[in-house]
């Protein structure tokens, strides 16, 4: 119920982190790479191969020290449904190892369409009888501008099979202020969102006080962080914007309420390329994003 | 230019209307389905080749009336990966047999992760030195939640490629205004949006004087699509609505300008599921969406 299972995981570990697997191919390692397409014929079977055995040694790597995985859906389609595919298969590897996966797809909806995100995402599908997953996360990123009738085929999904949504509130880029930051009468647009999530997850408050409806706030902005955190007590936020975008563990620290629960911080290109970063050999790919995840949880900890 | 390739190809078909290809598969007709289901294992596999070879028969009976399709994307992600590999012969066939492709995917993110979805579905993606294009729509749905910064990477591929996005406006689900009727100042959510498609657009704009950010404005909503027609004069309409949600033909016309153009209204399971509302032979689906796209068509331009 509510976060329940990604909160468990979470105090189990000591690290309240998420690595975003958003798998670029100039990302992948060299060796990776060049032994896919040398394997496969089809360029987008080559790249989706490549980048599957990445993620898994990422996952390998991470999975008794990170709680979640975030794969970020884009990353995945720009390679065709064999990147779809992939994003399948790691979902399935992370879930194997234990990881929480929070599939970031953003999407939104009216009713009827979101019914079939949600069976897509975190459900079931119909299959002339038989009920099957196709991609099976914990949870899915969306977006709330369709307002209630978009979310509503969501949060029964979530109480039907113990999965959960991340709303998006206050996002961490630049722009986010311009429709985000504007004034209804006297509170932002950001703010009436998320007074939306507080509605949307009365009925599924889990046993640590969070419900079902998490929301997207953004390290980028720790002054919104702070106040949201005081205004939606039941609202678990996922927290981007650490890391590369410029967000720092004192940014983070207001996303985090008085037992240190409440939010999950994502990294993404840090810990992907910290090989790259650090200049290692890139067969060390795997240890050196070990090595920056277990930084990062230190990072964060340390300012809580 | 802007939206100059789908405003020709309406005008040559004397026809502003487009297909919503949303195929759950409890539309397909119970003859493909059996043959898929029983030829295949795997029910995802089924699900996939029943819906293409539905979706391949509905192209053939529409492509020479209708000039566009709108396949959505929740309906193939559903189907897993197998039917988002679906989705992408689809938009292969159509624009083989001459239509407009919009992938209705309302896509949103930060900078970074657009430039991904940009590739996915409008432009090419990079494979170690080639570049391929995954899914290849004409134009995409998206959300412009996050601002300037998450629309900006399309707008690029737009002009690089010719293509056209249509950012949500209004709406027409029934919730819709919860957010999107609040107040910012005098004005409402859905006149802010609409004011930055505009912007958006500026550089884009076609020999019939609309851009390549297009607006979803729904059909459910006729005041307001009244007023946004009149306010933003340099964005193209994408009106869903009309049919199973309850716009009629006088709902949709306040939508077009006073040539006739400025928009293309969608309708879905109107057409999709036209053989069961009409109890015909299962065998005579593709024949009966005809019938009601000529129904649909005569029935909006009496209206103009």
């Amino acid at each position: 119920m509510g976060f329940d299972r990604l909160i468990a995981r979470i105090r189990a570990l000591h690290n309240p982190t998420v690595a975003g697997l958003d798998p670029k191919l100039s990302y992948v390692p060299d060796y990776i790479r060049k032994e896919a397409f040398a394997r496969c014929d089809d360029p987008f079977e080559a790249a989706a191969s490549a980048i599957l055995t990445y993620n898994k040694g990422l996952i390998d790597a991470l999975c008794d020290i990170v709680p979640a995985v975030k794969p970020q859906c884009a990353y995945y389609e720009m390679y065709g449904w064999q990147g779809m595919r992939t994003l399948a298969q790691t979902i399935a590897y992370a879930k194997e190892k234990g990881m929480f996966v929070i599939t970031d797809g953003k999407r939104n909806d009216i009713g009827a369409t979101m019914q079939a995100y949600a069976a897509a995402h975190l459900g079931k599908t119909e299959l002339d009888g038989c009920r099957c997953a196709a991609f099976d996360a914990d949870a899915l990123t969306v977006n709330g501008y369709l307002g209630t009738d978009g979310i509503a085929p969501l949060t029964e999904v979530c109480a039907q099979e113990d999965k959960g949504i991340f709303v998006l509130v206050k996002t961490s880029n630049p722009s986010s202020g311009e429709l985000q930051d504007q004034l209804l009468g006297d509170a932002p647009v950001y703010r009436a969102m998320g007074n939306m999530c507080e509605r949307w997850g009365e009925a599924t408050i889990g046993e640590y006080g969070y419900s079902a409806v998490g929301a997207v706030v953004g390290a980028t902005y720790p002054q919104q962080l702070s106040e949201l955190r005081a205004a939606l007590p039941h609202t678990f936020f996922l927290v981007p914007g650490y890391g590369a975008q410029g967000g720092g563990a004192k940014d983070v620290a207001p996303a985090f309420d008085a037992n240190g629960d409440g939010a999950i911080i994502n990294s993404s290109r840090g810990i992907l390329c910290a090989y790259q970063k650090a200049g290692c050999d890139a067969h060390a790919y795997a240890e050196a994003a070990r090595a920056e995840a277990i930084r990062m949880r230190d990072d964060i900890i340390s300012a809580l």
